[in-house]
């Protein structure tokens, strides 16, 4: 099973523009390669606030043979969303969520956030590889790629261009 | 005169390593980029706190025909580390720094941190280009590479790696 952390940030590292939740600040480009990017992933795992800021598109945009989960402390408040192996809650640590998965014959995890939920991951030795888009902007305020102090080295594996002044970065997480 | 901001940062955006002042996280190729990239200007600019954790390497390293500003609220403070045309202090805006810098027939002037001149320099819109190193790291936590809250638009120049996992990103700010 691999992991796959893919995010969009500012140059200066942000998720977010400023307090706006979401990441409408991305490009057209960002939003194509995002799209495109996903039919490689199996499942995708997301924090309870990325769902509720994306909730109608993903449910209208459920597929078969993608199972979304959302972490969350209370997952009996999602109760009436469930859609078994297509959409799930579930209130796990990240090691255990990633054994739940290769159990049940999961391949290709896309860690699609928020920061608490790539820290989550992170901490526990449990990303692969990260997909950053870098847009061409400076916020200086904002959610952070990563919740709180960590120290993750990385080996880069590719630069491309997603646009004239779009980036996309993969990294390897360093064991 | 051009204003080219010379940082090293964490992909995550931080150019320290969480509470440590300074850039020593920076790997051996952004140092020899950086010590080969300064050769290009006249003029650099920092901060007093910039100053101050680099201070010897500064002192020691001063060049012939090669202005450091150190811009600080109370100039008075260095005193005794002023040497005319070479390393001074001063207290002003970045507008006014720049203009002074044209009215002295400076032509390339190197912002080298720390994010509070960063953020004055941006705001006055006094900077032309961004040259930032970006490190195969996450931190999580550390000094921004602004300071605050900031809308800044940029338009990616050029990629460069200076070793396998270290990139160079230039950028040139939209007016």
């Amino acid at each position: 099973m691999r992991v796959t952390l893919i995010a969009a940030q500012s140059l200066d590292g942000f998720i977010t523009h400023h307090d706006t939740a979401g990441s409408a600040f991305a490009s057209e480009a960002d939003r194509a390669f995002f799209k495109s990017a996903l039919k490689g992933f199996d499942t995708c795992v997301m924090g309870a606030e990325t769902y509720r800021t994306a909730r109608e598109a993903i449910r209208t945009g459920l597929m078969p043979d993608r199972l979304r989960i959302v972490v969350t402390h209370t997952p009996s408040a999602f109760e009436t969303d469930v859609i078994p192996e297509h959409l799930e809650f579930i209130n796990a640590g990240a090691a255990e969520i990633v054994a739940e998965l290769k159990r049940r014959g999961r391949t290709a995890c896309a860690l699609l956030g928020g920061s608490q939920i790539h820290s989550l991951f992170l901490e526990a030795g449990c990303v692969d590889e990260l997909w950053i888009t870098v847009e061409p902007v400076l916020f200086g305020s904002g959610t952070g790629l990563v919740a709180g102090r960590t120290d993750v080295h990385l080996e880069l594996l590719e630069v491309q261009n997603l646009s004239a002044h779009t980036l996309l970065l993969k990294y390897k997480v360093s064991r």
